[in-house]
Order: C-alpha cells, then structure tokens, then sequence
C-alpha cells in the first residue's frame, strides 16, 4: 500500500469497504439462521439484499475508476464478524442471544457508517459527484439498518423489544 | 461464555469495552507519534485521557458487581488496531496519513459508540442507574472525540481542514 494522494487513499478505503461488505454477504445468513425472533430473521436478510446492492454500486465506483476492487482485507470487519460467530456457537437463551446478535449487528453497521462517512466525503472533496451520492446512498441505508435493530431491541409504544422479552428470564 | 439471563450479556459486553479500551490505551500513543499535525497530536493524545478515565468507569462498574472486569478480547478492536498500525507503517504522504489516521480513528470511535449505546441501555432496562450514568458519560465523550476528528479532516469556516491539504499534493 502507497498513500501518495487523497486519491490512493480513497481507492484504499473504498477497497476496505468492498472486502468488508464481501464479507458482510457470507455472515448475514448465518446471522438470520441464528436468530429466533422473525422479526429479526427478516431484518438480516433484508439487510442481506441491501448488502449485495451495496456491493454492486462499489463496483460501479470503481469501473467508473477504471479499477478492481479487490486487493484489501477489512481486518476490522473479520474481527467483527468473528465476534458475531462467538455469539452463533454460545449456548444461550434463545431471547438473550437475539439481544446479543443485535449487539454485534449494531457494531458492524457503526463500522460501515464510519466508513461510508469517510468515503463520501473523500468523493465530495475529489469532486467524484457520482460517485458521492452512490455513497450517501448507502450511508443513509446503513443509517436506517441500525434504526431498524434499536427499535427490535428496545421496542415501541406498541409492542415490546427483544431486550425486554429476553430480561424476562 | 454462556448467556442464560441479559445480566450476562450486560457483562459480557462489558468486558468486550474493557478489552477494547485496554487495547486502546496502547494504540492511541502510537497513533499521536505517527500524525503530523499538532492538532491532530493533540487530539489523539487528549483522547487518550479519556480512554484512561474510560477504563477506570469500568472498573467501577464491575467493582459495584463484585466481578472482574477480565476474561475477554475484543475481536473486533484487535482488527480496528491492525488497520490503524498498517496505516502507521505505510509509506504515505504525511497529510495524507493523517487523513488515513484520522478515517482509522473515526471507525474506532464508532464501535465505541455501538457498544456503550448497547451497555447503557442493557444497564437501563436492567436498573443499574449509576452505571447508566457513567455509561453514559463515556458515550458522550465518544460522540464528542468523533465530531472533533470530523473537524480536524473537513477544516471549518476559518480553517482548511487536513482532508483540504493532502489534496494539495
């Protein structure tokens, strides 16, 4: 790796990114099958499809660069998804481990909301346009994923969360 | 592990922070020596204050349980650590590393974020108010070390941002 630009270090992250969300796509199904509550079986198989449209329009970034994506290992997101693996393979409640995927959930989309961050704004100060609101697309997405999980967990005016049904033990 | 009740996930997840901030503690000096602006230093350094007294509400807490604070690595930080040292040993334009330290620092505060916004609200619905409290306090201090770092990278009305320089080269 050379950081000689703004330019190389934005590829270098966008590369960061395309491995984390590779890997994200191998972890989401294990997740989903892990998980007792429906509603949280759904909410990682619909953040499963978002993933790989997150993916694709990385692709479209660096084909608009004239560049492969490949070439870096996230090795925040291997630890990561290493920690949700741990939770996978705990004996555990069934409502404490549904708490727990959502913990570890939570954590990965904070992950990708730091990175989408960076990046976007990289693409805005590069004047890459296109590319800047491919990003903040998914910026928003992320943003949205991780709603979605706090509300399973804590619940609403109408129903309660997963964190309550599982203290219920 | 075994997680049969949520005050085990409370704990569990504490001693996740607490390896997080322990392994930070080493990482934050490394990080100062390798940035080059002084406010960029300076920040890295003051949060390593914070990440001190972080540890220290910590112990606190487990102190208040009767427990250890040990017993746990976090994955997850031993990856973040592993990119920010890869950055520290690149071959990089110095503004540029610093906008390469700065996007490795902002995806550690935001794990730091998820996982105190998880354990301070496990703590709340599980009725440890004085550990809310400091939970809290920390959660804060993340968000706030977060938005500092946004304005070192994007600069401000009076100042160019370290992102603006290293686009200079």
């Amino acid at each position: 790796m050379q950081l000689n630009t703004m330019k190389d270090l934005y590829v270098d992250q966008l590369r960061d990114l395309y491995s984390a969300e590779d890997q994200l796509t191998k972890a989401l199904p294990k997740m989903a099958q892990a998980a007792s509550s429906s509603d949280l079986q759904k909410a990682f198989r619909d953040h499963l499809n978002e993933t790989q449209q997150q993916k694709q329009r990385l692709e479209q970034i660096f084909s608009a660069l004239g560049m492969s994506p490949q070439g870096e290992t996230c090795e925040a997101m291997k630890g990561l998804i290493k920690e949700g693996e741990e939770i996978i393979n705990t004996h555990a409640d069934s409502q404490v481990k549904d708490a727990a995927l959502i913990a570890a959930a939570q954590r990965v989309e904070h992950y990708e909301m730091a990175g989408y961050g960076t990046v976007r704004t990289f693409a805005d100060e590069l004047g890459y346009n296109d590319a800047k609101d491919l990003l903040q697309t998914t910026l928003d997405e992320e943003g949205s994923a991780n709603k979605k999980l706090t509300s399973l967990a804590e619940g609403g005016l109408f129903s309660s969360g997963i964190n309550q049904k599982a203290m219920a033990h």
